[in-house]
């Protein structure tokens, strides 16, 4: 046994849960799905340099990486099952490894997805990936398709700050540094609306989260949908570090374009209440595309490196 | 959208089977479990460099990821359900991504594993993480626990030809082209032992497939199972092309140590019949670890990268 297969060690502990029928130690695991409920599944990666920088806090990295994953489960309404990570590495070493391990571990509590299997590989960089899995009542799930002229466009809480922490790591901006740090956690931190994805099942007529960026994701739900998507800018809602920015021009771009919210769009047919928290920032109609009243609004998303994009898409 | 968006049409039209209820193209796939069985989930990744040759055929990666994923299953004894693929690649190379899709395509069809979802990441290197999914009756897994002493050690295939192969690679040694090919084929096509896995069910009292090394993995039976195997070498089937090598003891060694043949071992109570193809190697015994009649017969597996030797291990 080498330092590699050792490396499963840090993850020890992780792996109970309710659909738990086997975890870690065998061939593979084993998950119980209830008796009328589908399984619901996604793979999410994340790529040291790409995706945050090479000095990222490793529990941050650890952490981000199941929350950016957790989110695809809160956007079709899938109560979460269990996770399991891949995880490729340079080198074996034991402080970063605890600190990463102890990020996905306090994830793995906080969205209940408990750990049940993974394999690690030497490799030239850092390459992250959680694969979730969640279950729904058969058919109920939330999908991209399914808004309808007359539907409102809802999204839950704010966009932008992950765009504008990417600028503060990219030290293209520098923001008071309690505003800084609160950027930071909400890149390093997101926190997927399991529970609005689930409240929002028979209420929603179509779901996504936002991780491309808002409008390039409205535009998904448009695509599939087949309908057209009308944005008012000025009700997208922001945080205050991005009200208080001297530009608002460039808070509007961030939380328009920029990626890595984590938060839920979604349509409601009319006469559905708006969940609390959540803000209508538009309305679907007939056609085709996304359209908002602030031209040119939406900058191409940029992740943290700016030679490589290594944009992510689970539409293949 | 940019090129490593793109990159998942190369995978299109893969999404189709019994148990999948929405492919590609949302946030999240959705599959269905039968009443009465268990999901069974593993992921295996393979890097470029470690796991297999920089300049190997890239529809040869695509395929062996696959298959190398299926053979969990086939531990298992479980159905195959659908996979996903967590891709990151240097850039994006449109002859490249051709190959290796054809030989994704090749494995899901062969061994009925349609590709429901994905993500594509730049990185420095290759690495393929493929997460197979399965379903087995509730209850009824194949694990390696289950041993008992008198049960009899039984294996499927031949065994060494796969660490043959990575000598060849290695250029530390060179065969006969014939039988190099043949030992090619072997290590880039592995055949998990799917048919075989399901008919173990309520037959195995323990089971894993060989990818560390049959004496590894035995050793991985005994600890789970708390006996002690006994193997006999000379009864560890060897191919033509190993019986055949001037110095039995190298293949005899490759055999026992090498890693990468995805035959399944397998341990059976007093009486049950040994399935066809199949060969009796050795017994269960009261006590810990494994024993053979050749001694230190089993080097350490060694990857292809001589500097590197990225072990996988699904035990955290």
């Amino acid at each position: 046994m080498d330092e590699f297969e050792l490396i499963g060690r840090y993850f020890t502990g992780l792996d109970k849960g309710p659909g738990v029928v086997l975890g870690v130690g065998d061939d593979a695991a084993i998950l119980a799905v209830p008796a009328g409920e589908e399984l619901v599944t996604s793979v999410d990666t994340v790529v040291e340099g790409v995706h945050f920088p090479a000095d990222a806090f490793p529990e941050d990295v650890g952490y981000r990486a199941v929350a950016a994953a957790a989110s695809d489960l809160a956007a079709m309404g899938a109560r979460p099952l269990a996770m399991t990570l891949a995880l490729t590495l340079p080198a074996a070493e034991p402080l970063w490894l605890t600190a990463f391990s102890n990020g996905v571990g306090t994830a793995a509590s906080a969205f209940a997805l408990p750990l049940v299997g993974g394999d690690t590989t030497r490799g030239a960089a850092v390459v992250v990936s959680v694969q979730v899995f969640g279950t729904v009542a058969e058919g109920r799930a939330l999908r991209r398709a399914g808004a309808r002229p007359g539907d409102r466009v809802v999204v839950s809480g704010t966009f932008g700050d992950a765009a504008a922490a990417l600028e503060l790591l990219a030290e293209r901006w520098r923001p008071d540094p309690r505003d800084g740090e609160y950027l930071l956690r909400r890149f390093y931190r997101p926190q997927p609306r399991l529970a609005l994805g689930q409240a929002l099942l028979d209420v929603a007529s179509a779901a996504i989260d936002v991780s491309d960026g808002l409008l390039a994701d409205l535009g998904h739900i448009a695509a599939a949908s087949a309908v057209a998507i009308d944005v008012e800018a000025a009700a997208v809602p922001l945080s205050g570090v991005l009200r208080a920015h001297p530009d608002p021009q460039t808070a509007r771009a961030w939380a328009l374009g920029g990626g890595d919210d984590y938060e839920l769009a979604f349509t409601l047919p009319p006469g559905t209440p708006v969940p609390p928290g959540c803000s209508v920032i538009g309305e679907v109609v007939r056609g085709r595309g996304v359209t908002c009243d602030v031209p040119a609004a939406a900058p191409g998303y940029r992740h943290f490196a700016a030679d490589g994009d290594g944009r992510e898409s689970d539409d293949r």
